[in-house]
Formats: C-alpha cells, structure tokens, sequence
C-alpha cells in the first residue's frame, strides 16, 4: 500500500525531519504496467547501512546523498529496473520571539522566501494578525509559556527579538533545549558577551552557545528595522540553502531544497480506492517553472492536484496519464519548454523537465 | 546670506556629493541673539587642508572627520562659541539594468531600504509603473542607449540584472566609466570569470574590475528570485552602511548615514523674506524618533515644515521657536523622550535628543 508509505512521510516531516522515498519500477519483459512500489527511508534508517529489503548497496548511498544534497535521482538500470530516489525536507518554519519593530519586517521577508511563520509576544496589540497578515500563527503568551504552544525542531529557524534583554535571555534559555536548524539573538556585541558568560556560568558548554548567531544577522552594518530585519533573514537563508553553515560563512555546497507539494502527499496518504495517475517532475535542465520533486495528481476525469508548472506541456501530460490510469505501470515523458514562455518570464532560456507518470489505485 | 550656503549644499548633493554645513554661533558676552553664520565645506574643499576664513585648523579636521563618518558634532567652546558640524550625504540611488524576475522584488526591497530607486528595460512590459511601482524612475529605452538618461556618480549603487548576458556586459562596460559607489553583476562565475578577461583584453584595469561585485550579492546559497533579491541589496547596504567595503566584507566601522530633509534644504535655500527657525537634532543619545541631523522649520503662526519626531516634544520646541523668532540668536534645549512612547513602538528605552533652534531671516 503506497498510501502507508506516504503517512509516514507526513510523519516524518511533521516532525520536522527529512526523509527519502524510493520508488522502484519493474519493466520486467517490456512490460510497463508493473505497479511501481515504494519504500520510505527516514533519516534513521538512513544514519547507518543496514541492509534493507530489495534496496541494494549502492541504492541506500543514493538515498544517503540526496538526504544530504537535496538532489532527486532518477537511476534507469539495464532497461529493466528504475529507480526514482526522491528527498522530502519539511518546510522551514521561522519561529519569530517578540513582535516589535524588527519583526514587523522579518515576518513578512521570511513567509516571502517560503518559510511558515509564527510569531510570538506577550502583548496583545503586537501580537495579532492584523500586525503580522503573512504570519502563518501568531500567538499571544508569555515568554515562559509559549515554548509549549509551538515544536521547535531541525525545520525550525528560531529568531529572538524580544522587547528586553531579560526575555532574550529567557528565550535563548529556552530554545537551547532543542536542535534548531538555527537560533540568532538580537543584541550588542557588549551584552551578547555578558549573556553568553552568564549562561556558561549557569552550565551550558561552550559548543552549545558557539551554535548562537548573536549578534543576530549578517554583518552589513544595517541600522534601521528594515535593514536589520535583512541582515536576519539573509542570514537565516545561509543556514537553510548552504550545508554545514556556521554564522553564515559561505565556502559550503548548496543544499537543493526540493518542492514540496503538501497537500499532493495529503492526498496520497488517505489511501482512497479511485484510480488516479501521480505526475513528478523527475529532473530538469535549464529554466523550467518548477523544479524536481513537483508533483501533480490527475483523476480519469481530468481533475487534477496541484501542478507541474501549468502551460500546454501540463495539457500534454494530463492526456498521457490518463492513458497510465488505464493500462497501469508508469510511463516517463520529456517536455521541451519552449524559450518563448520563459521570455515572458524574465528568463534567458527555457528548458527540459522530464516527468514520471505513475497509476496508483490506492 | 544663508540661502545661498544651502543653495550650494543642494548643488553639491545632486551632484551625488557630500559636503559639510558648519554653524558658528557667536555669543559674545551673554548674547545670544547673533545671528548664527554658516560655512559650506565641499568635498573638495576638504580634500586638503587649506586655510579657510574663521576656522580654524581644529573644527577643519572635525569637519572632515564629518564627512568621514556621517557623525554630526556640536561643540561648545568656552561658553562663548558653539559649533554644529554637519555632514550631508547625497540620498543614495539604485540603479536597476534590467526588469526581469529579479528586479521585481529588487526593486521594491531598495526603496524599502531609503534608495532613490531608477530601473531600466528596453521591454515595455518590463519596464512601467505599474510592474514597479516604489521605483522614482522606470526608464524604457536600449541598455546603449539609457546611460544618457541617469546620472551614475557616488552616491549610484549600480545593479546589472538584465536578461542576457551581451546585455549585462554592454552595461557593465558603460558603468565602468563612471564612478559608482557600487557595481554588481549576475552571471554564474565561470560566466563572470569569461566577461571579466573579455574585458581585460579590452584595454579595463584589473583594478576597475576588482570593483565589480560578480557573481552579485552576498553569498548565502540564494536560489529563488526573492532570496537573490535579498542577497544582492544586503550586499548593497553593507557598501552603503560599512567604511572601505570591498566585495561585503565587514570588519570595517560603520558609517552613519545622517537624516537628509530635503524639503527643508530647499525651503532654505530660497531665501525668501520671512522670519522663521530652523531646528536641528544636534545630537541624540538612546531610542528617539529621529537621528541627529534631521529638520523642522517654524513659522511665526505654528506653519511648520519637517519632523523632529512628532509627540508632545515637538510642541514643547514650536514654543521656544517663536522666541526664537522674535529674539533672534539662537537656543539649545534637551528633550528627555519618555520610555513609554518607545514602548508602544516596541523599543526598550527612551532617549534623550539635544535640539539647536536658529532664527534665519533668509
């Protein structure tokens, strides 16, 4: 049952972790219509090779690399065996401390870049969502409580920018108990050093506190709300889109975030008994209008789930996956984006994506 | 006539230059009600010392100390002269080649941030108000052509973003002639490496193209139009905000940019008839509304033009203008802001602002 696969990658990704989806498909004597299966590997699995059920050697190393690199692989192995090795990160949630003048701009800069967003302060008229539209939860509670209202885990960039140096510290305190993809705290060089000296002094080592971006943001000498709010938000994406980033030093390869296409993945993990066709964007070349890992479902009667980037080449793969409902199996399709549409765009040059088309009954 | 000292001030500022306003105030045996004298210092004039009438070595060097930093100083000596030593910077502008998918939220990011923003494309579609709305400028004309169009001087932050590669090359070499305060190019860096020895071999200096931030923006792993927005005019306000930047680096002292009320400067420079004052915030200390430098005028009937900050301090000091008014002379009152005020701003503390109220007749 794939839909069990696809709860436990919602799982896996509520809970703030990353995982790997293999799908293995069987051409066994040209026959296509092989249903594809799939295997979830999470981040646990993936820490230490144990041999897996049907996932060879060097299949569980791809998986390990695009846990690591955020690349899709779509591996076609003697004509007979194809593999589509698909990385799931859950989305960047931006936990925002306080709700004063910085956060006004960084709130708004962070749901901007793709991070969901809650904000927090203890005073009613800051925190409202009439002051924070593009927060997606913002909420109004004490400092010392709020931490039970929210998950701080490794999808979580926690940003503190209370009102006081006394919340601050509180905070920082607090978020210190879990394993944040980032934590920065606002401050002068001056008193971020007497609270660093206070917290070694209250127990917490040394490596701990090196893991704080404080002062917070990169250093470019921003001086107004909006220019602080920047310096933040730049430094926050160095964190989310480099490996191995430590305050924002640059030197590292990129992480490739994959699309992630929700409420597609919903979908899937109801496990409804309605023929149905999941369309992914298995690899690109060039400019195309989404990348790697967009999914798209598409029922016999032509509605659809999400999207791989809209135009005609939608239209051509719609009438493809119809043909996949019926037959079963799965087909792969190139789709040529013509220059023109990326013109339009702003864009020098369009680009190849070739696409998976999988039935799937349940 | 002290129309005609900020009448030069004006000149040097759209020339994209800064200058030095310095106020003698004169208070020969408790008089107070001299009128102030004001002396204009250029960049040129203070290149190198040369011996100015009524100042004397000391408020020279402070002056160019003024430039420098952007820090306003008011001195009193030996309670019979006072200094206010004022530096002006030119607004900085951006100016954005290209109109593309990078331009749309650089644009709005750079006015955002206190840019005078000009962008150019030679696409109809890409170029007009609508596609941009916070841009001074929106010019539609050729990449040849559009140089002719807008100054670039030192206070142009120059951004190269259009959508080919000939094009950003055929900008770049015409910035290259002018003196910008900064120039960025896009283009990946095996592309920068190829654009940067074509124009070697062209007869440019390795030094002019040491000055070309290419791959542009801060390096934070960027991907989305959005995110390389913001690496780009992160990289731009370090050059604005940080003394000797080159390529973002940071270890260098702030410069601090002071308040710029341009309506004022030229409701002064005018000259015209009418007994009014002008104040100025000649120094401040914590959280206040308004940074030293900014400016209000006060007419005889409660006319004002400008902001100090607003708040019941700003009616305190229409008060004592229209002494001022009447008397002649001058006057320097402290204001205390309350804590509360910054609160409900979502400050931590109050400040304290010291505020220079100078009668001026023309």
């Amino acid at each position: 049952m794939i839909a069990n696969a696809y709860k436990s990658l919602l799982n896996e990704l509520d809970a703030g972790k990353k995982a790997v989806m293999v799908t293995i498909m069987n051409d066994k004597g040209n026959d296509r219509n092989v249903s594809p299966e799939k295997i979830l590997l999470t981040e646990e699995n993936l820490r230490v090779y144990t041999s897996i059920d049907k996932l060879d050697t060097l299949i569980y190393q791809k998986a390990q690399y695009a846990l690591e690199t955020g690349n899709i692989q779509f591996i076609k192995e003697q004509d007979t065996i194809t593999y589509l090795i698909e990385p799931y990160f859950p989305e960047p949630r931006l936990i925002v401390l306080g709700g004063g003048h910085i956060a006004k701009p960084l709130v708004e800069l962070g749901a901007r870049v793709g991070f969901l967003v809650t904000v927090i302060d203890d005073r009613p008229s800051f925190a409202n969502k009439e002051r924070f539209p593009d927060a997606e939860k913002v909420i109004c509670e004490s400092f010392e409580k709020c931490f039970n209202l929210f998950h701080i885990n490794k999808s979580a960039y926690v940003v503190i920018v209370t009102r006081g140096h006394r919340h601050d510290m509180d905070c920082l305190r607090k978020a210190l108990k879990y394993h944040a993809a980032y934590i920065g705290m606002i401050g002068s060089k001056r008193r971020v050093k007497s609270v660093k000296e206070q917290l070694l002094s209250e127990g917490y080592s040394q490596e701990q506190l090196n893991k704080v971006n404080a002062p917070i943001g990169l250093d470019i000498g921003a001086v107004t709300p909006d220019e602080i709010a920047i310096s933040i938000i730049a430094q926050v994406i160095s964190y989310r889109r480099l490996a191995n980033t430590l305050s924002g030093s640059a030197a590292s390869p990129k992480i490739n975030w994959p699309e992630l296409d929700r409420t597609v993945l919903e979908e899937l993990s109801k496990g409804e008994n309605d023929p149905k066709a999941v369309v992914t964007v298995a690899s690109t070349k060039g400019s195309v209008p989404r990348k790697a890992g967009a999914k798209m479902l598409v029922w016999p009667y032509g509605k659809t789930l999400g999207s791989i980037g809209g135009g005609c080449s939608e239209g051509e793969i719609i009438h493809i996956a119809r043909d996949v409902i019926r037959d079963g199996g799965h087909r792969v399709h190139s789709i040529d984006m013509t220059g023109e549409v990326a013109e339009e765009e702003g864009m020098v040059c369009g680009g190849v994506m070739e696409v998976l088309i999988e039935s799937c009954d349940k």
